[in-house]
């Protein structure tokens, strides 16, 4: 056989091991579907003493993956992120414990109403069915999704970055004891045990099976999953954050969210990258915040009127203002008003998250409702656009679409809701 | 130069036209979106007056339709689809005077709660955007569409049957009039004047300037559109409804449902298409109900249990179980008992409405819990499965999807909800 037989073999292969996970995630879905609370928080408790037991196993299965990741020349930060530490392992255990306290939202009933037919009519909070995860190389992310997955009801297939498919295996088989202990079936939570990047492609591309795909890690990975999609996808591609500092701001709130927003971690998606000043604050503003950022080695780069103030400013090009730096770097540019401000949004925003500081009403009103955000924000720092702080308790990811779930996405995003008609009989005359 | 040439040519120009219409829907989004309730009241009211004034125009483009389907050899059920008597466009000035009284979803404010930090976090209901419908031969469905999208603040971009092309460009040019009159941008509602089908390909290709598309016809039209576009879609597949008799239905409930269900009208998405009966309950109902059906002129296809039952009920084969009939037609099985009927259901259903018919507490919560379908009904018709019948107003389709909108689509599918934040200078320590 030649080489591209045995690829397409392998494909094949990999296609139909995907194909019967899925069928298999379909058929435990209607019993986590139906699993009470209690049976759900005891398989999270049961994961978390699994994990808690199986330490030195998690440990060994991680340092293969490790050792693997200094051969093939991982970078540090990547071999960070794969390391699974003895913290590491405590912070999966907290997490399970977590979203065993929170709130169940399956089976919630909302707005039922009685119809001048008879009828009552209200919407039940359910489960999507089946989950498809695609992440990268964080093995904690395992947990995180196995659990958000499976408090919100639903069958989940997760498909972790290849560099730590031993640490994954440790968790996975974690995940299985514990859910064989509260009486669930194991094939609620299947990890995808191969690195054949076919397995993707498979995943993404059976609606009959997953009914949909969150894609976590690069912006890479997630254009690939969207483009080629035929399943339902929530995803979080870019975050473009702007504050907007008004001339009526008061000139404390907008230092102090300026710099919150820029400086309180770099590589987070809620950071500011473009500060947009208006003219009239500008000449004021612009010196004191720019010793601050300077202290903090962050590199400004900034429109024309922006480097009239700022001499030791360099030039935003063009490609600035759509630029997620994830890094000490910030682009600024000094407008006319609010309506400029806005036009500037709506043109290189990433519809993530927006911050306004201003004392004056009319214009807050304004941004609040015009500015087309997942978390549009009056006087506060971006920073805040986070699902621990917005109260969901854990974030599966922070959704940049418009369809379906916006921003954090915590356990209701991983839920629909259905109409329930409850009658006495009643037939349509 | 050859054919091959010119059509390539022609789709080029299709597609370029149609991605200025999405760059003119996308600019025009913004003005109807932060655009108030009474000025999208006015623009309603408006195209009424215009659609009145314009009756004689409508009708001649709609003669000319008529005309050209006759020549073509359209049956007389799409010729009567297409056809605009005075009622019908009577019918569309109702329909946007309800609309106009309809509350404006935009703009409401849900769950604004303080957080431990001082922030004040809360959702924000929006539009979606630029909506994209793909509809077939009725051009009443022109204003139905464009109501409900410019109500809910949407820019739209209408694509209706190729046979309805002059009755869509008359009711356009009234749609256009009345935005003007309310100030609002003529683009906010755009109707594809071309018959050219590489229009659609366009539609649902264009992520940058559509945010989701609602096509709404045949089976084939659905399919091609959810395989093709790069573009979320709202759809609305099949409507295969089931009801179950269990064995501890109210009796005379259990005939009025099973009769009202499948009788009451056939060609709609959703009238029962399976009977289903738990034995304990078959040879004492079915007779009666089989009875009933004879009357109506409603064939029956059943199971062999039901064979033995009702002798003169044709064999039901596999492919019944999954079919759609929209006509005088029942297939009917006998089960053991509910888990069976729901088996059933999750096995041949198309997630769009059930019932079951019981008196037992027990079986109704579960049904209403375990059936994953977007209406789940208790004692009453499928009927009721209805945008109408459940208080939406009006509705766009009715959609057996589960992610974003799901069931009857109303103003509030067409929307979104953004998170807001209101601080006081607030930061993330």
């Amino acid at each position: 056989m030649n080489s591209s037989v045995v690829d397409s073999a392998d494909r094949q292969s990999t296609r139909a091991r995907l194909e019967a996970m899925g069928r298999a995630a379909r058929a435990a879905a209607r019993a986590v579907a139906r699993a009470d609370t209690g049976t759900k928080n005891r398989a999270l408790r049961a994961i978390a003493a699994h994990l808690d037991a199986q330490r030195a196993q998690i440990a060994e299965a991680n340092g293969r993956d490790m050792q693997a990741g200094r051969d093939n020349g991982l970078d540090a930060a990547l071999l960070d992120r794969l390391e699974l530490t003895d913290a590491r392992i405590d912070g999966m255990i907290d997490g399970l414990a977590q979203i065993a306290e929170l709130p169940d939202p399956v089976g919630e009933i909302e707005d039922l109403k009685y119809r001048p037919s008879g009828i009552q009519v209200g919407k039940m909070r359910v489960p999507l069915g089946v989950v498809g995860i695609i992440y990268e190389s964080r093995p904690n992310v395992t947990i995180d999704a196995a659990s958000l997955c499976l408090k919100s009801g639903n069958a989940t297939i997760l498909r972790g970055g290849s560099e730590a498919l031993h640490s994954n295996g440790a968790i996975a088989a974690c995940i299985a004891a514990g859910l064989k202990e509260a009486g669930l079936p194991e094939e609620a939570v299947q990890v995808v045990d191969t690195t054949d990047r076919e397995a993707v492609a498979a995943m993404i591309g059976m609606p009959e099976y997953v009914d949909v795909i969150v894609p976590r890690g690069g912006t890479g990975l997630i254009e690939r999953v969207s483009r080629d999609a035929r399943v339902p996808v929530i995803k979080h591609l870019h975050g473009v954050c702007h504050v907007y500092l008004d001339d009526r701001a008061d000139r404390d709130k907008a230092f102090n969210i300026a710099l919150n927003a820029k400086t309180h971690r770099y590589g987070v998606c809620n950071a500011m990258e473009t500060l947009l000043v208006a003219e009239g604050i500008a000449d004021e503003i612009l010196p004191r915040l720019a010793a601050a950022y300077r202290e903090k080695g962050v590199e400004l780069r900034g429109c024309e009127r922006t480097q009239k103030i700022l001499s030791d400013c360099v030039a935003a090009g063009e490609d600035d203002w759509s630029e997620e730096y994830l890094a000490p770097v910030l682009s600024i540019r000094v407008l006319v008003d609010l309506d400029a401000a806005m036009d500037h949004i709506a043109r290189y925003g990433s519809g993530h998250t927006e911050s306004v500081v201003t004392e004056d009403y009319t214009r807050a009103r304004r941004f609040l409702s015009e500015v087309d955000s997942s978390s549009v924000i009056v006087n506060a720092s971006t920073r805040f656009a986070d699902g621990a702080e917005y109260g969901l308790g854990a974030e599966i990811g922070i959704s940049t679409d418009k369809i379906h779930a916006r921003g954090p996405v915590g356990l209701e995003g991983l839920t629909s809701q259905k109409w329930i008609v409850l009658g006495d009989g009643h037939i349509r005359e």
